[in-house]
């Protein structure tokens, strides 16, 4: 007696694409969400005249998966807006630059650029698929990337370039993050000028309607099957299925569940049998990054008449990276404003009405003081999100993917495991939450059919032995 | 309407210590516990002829907190057996030795003084009260362990050393420590030979009984008001005061409420309104370390007629550190043996009769064919305990304490933090989990008394401003 085939706890991106694969096949699938929306980590904000993202949003070549998806659910994308000047702050000054590097003299230039060649040859040795097979696996996991960086680039201005950016891809500073963890990223996304870049990266396309749509189109012809405001409390397995209680209402009874939730969610749920200790061992050592997202809103992009692409960056501000995120019309102009990493969770708990000051502040401080003249603000601390607890997303710290990260994919019994977290492309984006829910779709579809033999425990194969 | 004055969820020595503190000053208190017993991490066993220790077990010189407890309590203590050589493996052979330094060239013996030194210097200039505050806390925050002690022992001989007493210490990896974290964790506790040393050290002395017992003992005039297999499940303040719901069972009614559980342990459980962000982001980062402990019990202590002291140890075995074990009066013969760090999930997956197998293997290769004779077998796999995710304790993850350190012990409103991680002076040892019960016992009656201000949150105040 099942209620359904498969449930899935977590109405994201990667949650959703795995009921719709095993629907697809003819599954009854049921999927259990814990906050009111679906979209995960995407969400969108209507200001007047637009709507704009206050959660990951950006596609971009190479990104197959999420692409031939949008495809198919007729969501069409447009460019990011990228032309002229970049205001990148350094050393205290606001320059206007083509590029995104910042104004440095002649050492620190030559230093960026063959430390960018070093990163770009130790990215491309990382084995994605095992990355903790990777030549010199044991010795990168085993220190921060912050400590990498530092042995490569010998400038002061190189490596606080470098420090900006590993705070503005993860969300977290470069001495919280294996160094491993930090190459295998970028490997996963092929390469690290794809994840910086807007146009020819993955900041290059923007979502119609707001990237939440993909999730909502996503969930629209699942109807009641999708269940929001419904927490899962306590997963339970025995050998005829598995039993999936909420925390309050009637438990679900399934052959099969997949979690789809981000990794710090997972110790809020019970787990019967417990956990293996190598998977509890991996989710404490995937914090989350922390990160607070702002729109800010006018009349017009007033920056474009000015020759400014409205992208700007500063290693010292609150605000540090400023993207133009206008709809694709033009009007309004929207500017999206990042808080991360170490300056994101104190920013949170500012309140509303002081971050917006704060916001418009570091933007009249980019923008001069047109960007004091906004006609709508919106924003959205991911640290404080209950249901996120910080974002962008995890990240391996030191010895989390040599020591364990072998059980990151491998399914415990009946439980399969999903998320951007768990891809082996993109991992962490749009891209590989759609890579993961259909993987896991796969595997779930395989058990089910009588065609792969149900694991019975993560821990004695999975883990690399000592 | 209140049940009581205080719930202290977890009967470990820090909460039960909290119990008697407050319940000494009149207040009326409920100690919730997951487990069917008292103790947490200390746990006695019963082999023939005596009784052992599978949690933490030893106390020594400086930890005045627990010796005093201790004294209070009734509760004698004896000397470790800390006589005759020791067995050091090194190099794929077992030397004799008089001391736990393995036998190594002069390069790597100078080495190992060498950086010694460095160490024993890097923590005399830590804070213990607040290590963010030390000097270099950020470079030292920044980077593993290991990368520290690479930079300061440069032979080979010298960093496996390093890296063996790194695992014994910690029950975990250099590369997964935050450098900060390892140093301050030796400065808590005076310095690193107090750390590491039997005689004068932190192995001194063992608890007559079993180190059980002092939990034993403190619940013992609380009766019924340590309630047993009661795990919570939701902490929810209001104004009036903190609502404590078990997994079962009736809900408790408090004014204030004292967390004493590992870090790990508090991701499951739903706290409304939800912890700060800080807090939260702290405890992504406070990973556990990995040990199974064993006792193998001999009619005998066998080893000791040959001038051997019963204390082993090698970087290559799965038995990473032995101890003679043996009861006050020496009979029968015990051995207390340690698989720590990287071995020791694949090893406690492996079954009981598969884990004494290759412990009995071990001891032979140290103590020869006289170790196979064992008369019992008992261990505990602490990564495989629900109730505990990982022992001996947290660390530190690259990060945590600079950036989120502040609010390690912080109240957030009504809910106050004990447990040994959350100590200054020893910290991670039964000493510190006496002060942070102490400690926590000490808030809340300076809050119910009316003489300290209730604070609102930790998140502010507490963190550190970018």
């Amino acid at each position: 007696m099942s209620d359904a085939d498969v449930v899935v706890v977590g109405a994201g991106v990667a949650g959703l694409v795995a009921a719709r694969e095993l629907t697809a096949r003819g599954r009854q699938v049921l999927v259990l969400e814990a906050r009111d929306r679906v979209g995960g980590r995407t969400l969108n904000a209507a200001v007047p005249g637009a709507t704009v993202e206050l959660g990951g949003q950006w596609v971009g070549p190479g990104q197959d998966r999420v692409l031939a998806l949008l495809g198919e659910l007729g969501l069409g994308t447009f460019p990011t807006y990228d032309s002229g000047r970049h205001l990148i702050e350094f050393g205290g000054r606001v320059h206007r630059r083509r590029d995104t590097v910042p104004r440095l003299g002649p050492l620190a230039l030559a230093d960026v650029a063959t430390t960018w060649r070093a990163l770009g040859r130790a990215v491309r040795r990382v084995d994605v698929e095992a990355p903790w097979h990777s030549p010199d696996a044991a010795a990168l996991d085993a220190q921060t990337f912050a400590t990498w960086l530092h042995r490569h680039s010998r400038t002061r201005g190189g490596r606080r370039f470098f420090h900006s950016i590993t705070r503005a891809v993860f969300a977290a500073e470069p001495g919280e993050l294996s160094a491993l963890w930090a190459q295998f990223y970028f490997a996963s996304a092929g390469g690290p000028g794809a994840v910086v870049s807007t146009t020819g990266g993955a900041q290059q396309e923007r979502i119609d309607g707001g990237s939440q749509r993909l999730a909502e189109r996503l969930a629209a012809p699942l109807g009641e099957r999708v269940v929001l405001g419904t927490p899962v409390r306590r997963i339970a397995v025995d050998d005829g299925g598995v039993t999936v209680h909420p925390r309050t209402g009637v438990a679900v009874r399934a052959r099969r569940v997949i979690v789809a939730v981000p990794p710090a969610l997972i110790g809020g749920v019970d787990f019967d049998p417990p956990l293996p200790p190598g998977r509890q061992a991996l989710l404490q050592r995937l914090p989350h990054g922390a990160v607070v997202k702002a729109n800010v809103v006018y009349d017009e992009p007033f920056w474009r008449r000015q020759g400014l692409s409205g992208q700007a960056a500063s290693e010292d501000r609150t605000v540090s990276m400023v993207f133009d995120n206008s709809p694709a019309g033009g009007t309004p102009g929207v500017l999206v404003c990042f808080v991360e990493g170490h300056a994101a969770t104190a920013f949170g708990a500012l309140g509303p009405a002081r971050r917006r000051a704060r916001v418009l502040d570091d933007l009249a401080a980019y923008f001069g003081p047109a960007a004091r003249r906004s006609t709508g603000y919106v924003d959205h601390d991911w640290t404080a999100d209950p249901w996120s607890r910080g974002c962008y997303g995890a990240f391996g710290a030191p010895g989390a993917l040599t020591r364990y990260g072998p059980v990151l994919r491998t399914p415990t019994a009946r439980v399969h495991w999903a998320g951007a977290e768990t891809a082996v492309r993109w991992v962490g984006y749009l891209d590989g939450a759609v890579e993961s829910g259909q993987r896991a779709a796969g595997e779930v579809e395989a058990a089910l059919s009588g065609s792969a033999p149900s694991p019975a425990t993560d821990l004695v194969s999975g883990l690399n032995q000592p």
